[in-house]
Order: C-alpha cells, then sequence, then structure tokens
C-alpha cells in the first residue's frame, strides 16, 4: 500500500461508520498528506496578522477612516482584538507584522518591522507600489516564515488589517478569476447600497486605467496592498517549509489566489477557514473546487475565521491517532 | 436599557465592524440571555450519551448488527471512540449512561446505571415501551441533570449509541412536524439504496399500525428508544435548570422536538451544533427556525457534534467578554 492508502485504511478502520465524520475525515488525510504520515502533529500553531494602509482608502471606498489601521494595531498588540481573544483561546500564537501602516510604532511596541512604506499609492492613477517594493515583500515573509518553521510551527494562518484591503482583494480576484467586477465587490466593513454602488465605480475605473492584468506578481504589484502582497509571499514560504496553511476570508483568499497562480501545488496544503459574507467569496471557494470549514455569517478579517477553525483541524488530528480501531475495541464492523 | 439592549450595546461597542462576528453574535447574545446577564460564563461543560438498544433493530433497519451497541458503551468507557476524543480535547466531561442496552456491565463498569429494560419492543407490533417505563426514564433523568446542575454546569449536550434509533427518530420527527415519513427516514449509519427502501417500507408498516400520534409523550412512549426519552428528559430539566442545551444531530434533534412541543420555551435554551447529512434533520432544523453552527457531513452521533461545536460557544462567550470596545482601545467608529 502507498502512504494514501495507509492513511485511508486507517481512518476506515476507525470506531464509527464509514465516513461518518465526514469533512473531517478529509481534513485528516489532507494534513497526513501534506506531513506524509499517518500520525501527523499539529505543533505550535501561529498565524500572522499583517497590517497596512492603502491609497485607495482616500477615495471612499470604506465604511471606516483610514486612522483605523494603525489603531487596530495597536488594538492587537494590546491584546483586544477579536483576534486576540481567539487565539489565546486556542493556544495559537499571533505575530503581528507592519506591512506598511500609515504611523510610526514606539520601540517598545511588539510588532514586526517590515515597513515598506507608509501605505500604498492610489491605484486609480498609478501602481500600488514599485516592483522593487514587492520584491521587499516577498524577502520580509520569507525570512519571517523560516524563522516560524525553525521554532518547529507545522500549521500557520494570516489574517491582515488594512482600511481599503476589501478593493485590493477585489481586483486581485477579478483580474485572476472568471468573476466580474461587480461580483468581486462586497461590502467589506459594513458599505451600505449606495456606498457599495460608488466603490463598484471607482474600482471600474482602476479597471478601466490599468486594462487587464494576467501576471499574478503585476496583478499584485498594480492593485496589492503591502499587507496582501506579504501575505502571498508568507503562503509560498509556509508551502515550501511543509506548513499545513490556514487561509481565512476574502484578502485572504484573494493573497492565496496569486499564489496559487504562481505555484499551482500550494492547493494541496490550504485548509479553507470559513466563507465569508463578502460577496464574491462564495463564487470564488467554488472556482477553487474547496470547502470552507466554517459558515458563520463572518466579515472581520483579522484572520479570525482560521483561529476559530483550528480546533476543526486538531479533531481532524485527534480522531485520526487516538480513536479506536474496530478490531482494538472488540467492536464488529458492518455486516 | 432592558438586559437585551445593554448585551446588544456592548456587543456592538466591541472594536470590529457591526454584526462582522455574524452568528458568534447571535450566540453571545442567546447565553447572555439565557444566563440574564452580559458577562456569562461556560462552567464546567457536559455531555452526557445515553445508549440503548431497539426492537425494531432486529427488523434489518441498519447497517450494523444490534451487538454494537453494547460494544460501542464499552469503547466509551475505554476512551476509545470519537466521542471521547474530542470531549477531552476540548474539555468537556463526559457522562455514559445504560438507558437499556442489551448487555450487563460489570460493577467496575463506570457507566451510570439507568437501565430500564434490555432494549425497547418493536414499534411494529407494540409501543416500544409501557408507560411506566416512560416515567421512569423522565426520573432518572431529573435526577441526574439535577446532580449535574449541582457541580456547577451551566452548559451541557447530549449524545446517544443505540443501534436501530434512526428508525425511532424518524417516526418521532414524522409524527411531531412537517416532514412526510419518506423526508424523515435517512441512511443512518450508512444504509445502501436497497436498505432505505427496505427500512422506509418497514417504518411505513409501524405507521400504519400505530395511526397518527400527536400528543408527545405518546409519540416517544410508542417509537422512543429509551435513550431518546432519556434525552428529552434530561433537556427538560437542563432548561429547568437555566443550562444552556447543545443539540447534536438527527436523534438528539428528536428527542429536542419532543421536548419542545412539551414545553416550547426550550427552544430559547437551545444552541444547535451541527447539521447532520441524515435527510431530515437539514428540513426539520429550518422549521423550527434555527441555524446549526457546524456543516460539516457526519453522521456519527454520540454528541460529536457538540463537542466539536463547543469551542464556538467559548469563542462567543469570550469575545463578549474580553474584547476592547471602541473606546476602551481608542478606534474611531464608523463614520
Amino acid at each position: 500500500m502507498n502512504i494514501k492508502e495507509i492513511i485511508q485504511q486507517k481512518i476506515n478502520n476507525k470506531t464509527k461508520p464509514l465516513g461518518s465524520l465526514g469533512q473531517l475525515e478529509s481534513l485528516a488525510m489532507q494534513i497526513a498528506m501534506v506531513q506524509k504520515t499517518d500520525t501527523p502533529k499539529l505543533i505550535k500553531p501561529n498565524i500572522v496578522v499583517f497590517a497596512a494602509d492603502h491609497g485607495i482608502a482616500s477615495e471612499g471606498v470604506s465604511a471606516y477612516p483610514a486612522e483605523v489601521t494603525p489603531q487596530m494595531v495597536y488594538n492587537f498588540l494590546n491584546g483586544g482584538a477579536a483576534i486576540n481573544v481567539f487565539c489565546k483561546q486556542n493556544g495559537i500564537n499571533l505575530s503581528v507584522v507592519d506591512s506598511g501602516v500609515n504611523a510610526d510604532f514606539n520601540e517598545t511596541d511588539l510588532v514586526i518591522r517590515h515597513k515598506i512604506a507608509y501605505g500604498t499609492r492610489s491605484f486609480l492613477s498609478d501602481r500600488a507600489m514599485d516592483y522593487e517594493q514587492l520584491m521587499q515583500c516577498f524577502s520580509y515573509s520569507e525570512k519571517l516564515i523560516r524563522s516560524i518553521a525553525l521554532e518547529g510551527c507545522t500549521v500557520i494562518g494570516f489574517g491582515e488589517m488594512g482600511i481599503g484591503n476589501t478593493s485590493s482583494a477585489a481586483l486581485i480576484v477579478h483580474s485572476l478569476s472568471s468573476l466580474s467586477l461587480e461580483q468581486s465587490v462586497g461590502r467589506g466593513t459594513g458599505m451600505d447600497n449606495d456606498g457599495l454602488k460608488r466603490k463598484l465605480e471607482i474600482l471600474q475605473k482602476a479597471k478601466d486605467f490599468h486594462g487587464s492584468i494576467e501576471d499574478p506578481l503585476l496583478v499584485l504589484q498594480t492593485y496589492g496592498g503591502f499587507e496582501v502582497a506579504q501575505m502571498t509571499a508568507a503562503m509560498l514560504e509556509a508551502y515550501r517549509n511543509g506548513m499545513l496553511i490556514m487561509v481565512d476570508g476574502y484578502i485572504a483568499s484573494a493573497a492565496f489566489l496569486v499564489a496559487y497562480k504562481i505555484n499551482p501545488n500550494i492547493l494541496g496544503s490550504a485548509v479553507f477557514c470559513h466563507c465569508s459574507q463578502e460577496n464574491g467569496h462564495r463564487i470564488l471557494l467554488k472556482e477553487l473546487g474547496v470547502t470552507a470549514m466554517l459558515d458563520l455569517e463572518l466579515r472581520l478579517g483579522e484572520g479570525t475565521g482560521c483561529a476559530l477553525a483550528y480546533p476543526l483541524l486538531q479533531a481532524a488530528v485527534n480522531f485520526l491517532n487516538e480513536m479506536a480501531s474496530f478490531e482494538t475495541a472488540g467492536v464488529s464492523n458492518k455486516a
């Protein structure tokens, strides 16, 4: 038997009706295949939150003002945000990265200093970042993820904070998938109908200015936030280090889409933690051929979907490692 | 402000876009209302698994032989079943009740001895149990739940084990809801198409024999297993003790349906942990007007859905108690 058959046989011999743990069984198989063992382990789970500001935010594409980005970074550092609470609950280490926030942090603030600039340019009339800035994003994230891998981490999730970043995500998803711009654009932090209409008009202008772009790196350079680019790079590096990758909501899925276009093999190492309320996420997940673990009408970001779904990954690994088999438990199998 | 308004304001002032935690926000509200406080606590979570045998099992309605019921009880007692693994992972106390298993346990086995008989009668030609047996189910469960409440438990889930009990559940659900018998009957532990057809024919015979029954207690007496009846009674007693009730899959929902028909107020104290693969569960949940927390294609029972969903209940309580408010964190609210 090959490793896949060995794992499947182990799953099937557990004391439960065949297939009755549903998606937990496919997750167990996936995690075991990523780790190439029938006794996989989730070690030192980590969530990295990337924060950055967006030039496009000044065009009125968000329900919240841009100063919320640094304010929320302070909230992460002080332990007061949702992601802090959920990481603490589930024993997940949390790291916060300043990828390009429009504020200076104090030397004593426990933020990882990977600032590219004080926010991107507005992509209405220019590319959001220079090619050199994009490369710097990759360089920073590769170093960061390698250091986390060296600590022994086998499972990592990524979150983001950046007022304006659902606009960035919308144009990335539209550029690299079959979704129309209208399908790709959503309410973000809570736009009303008028705001949503205006947001779509603004993003249509940006699309008209840049035209169609298919090269994933150029898409990232044109529309990406620094937090999105650093997340894409981090996912690719996590894949190279054999980690299981927890993908959060719509913005994280846009970052993942870029990574997937660069290296399609990454799909086998990714688990999709929740289906966001953001318009295009459900369609995008379907296009990727994946099923989200949770569907709780979340639209918060920060990696909260990863932190909330993590116990289900643990459950998948635990049933595989800890449940008795029909033979050892002396239970009769199906007639 | 009344207590509901106070809780809603507390939720709305958390540092996150309004409503962005989706179902976790409605769960937080529900738990806070059950406990009548804006600082609810989940204390000493408990899952009680009731096990019993069914006369109907001898008619060939299950993919597994009846001897699996006691074998799985031993598996629970030895810590080898899925529910053991998930309870251990999430810090949930597990109790196992012999409600009517067709086997004698040893004095040293740590099972709660609430055996009514060595299984019910086949409801093809008789009521499954006597009225006195039904009352004994209520008496046992009331005592059990009161003792658990006295230990300080505020959140409780219920599981079941009993070869044949999806047949029992199907007739209960059909009797007490708008679901047709065909909608109510499912594949249980894994019937193939021929088996499913045979199961439906057998249950139609039982229905024809007993005719329509509307009284919830008489439905329970006619079709219930001892584990189902003890679960119904336990849910009602948990409600009377102010506990939050975690409802598992199809059989647990059938037991809940009986409890709900006896006391509709119980709905406010119940959270629905997962949507089972069993045919009628999704329709039944819709009829009850509730949304399940998880939809992972589970069809195992044992209370596994409760154990897996519990961290989401914790997350709901934790964000309410631990997240910073816009004011305390110095974060700007929506413009």
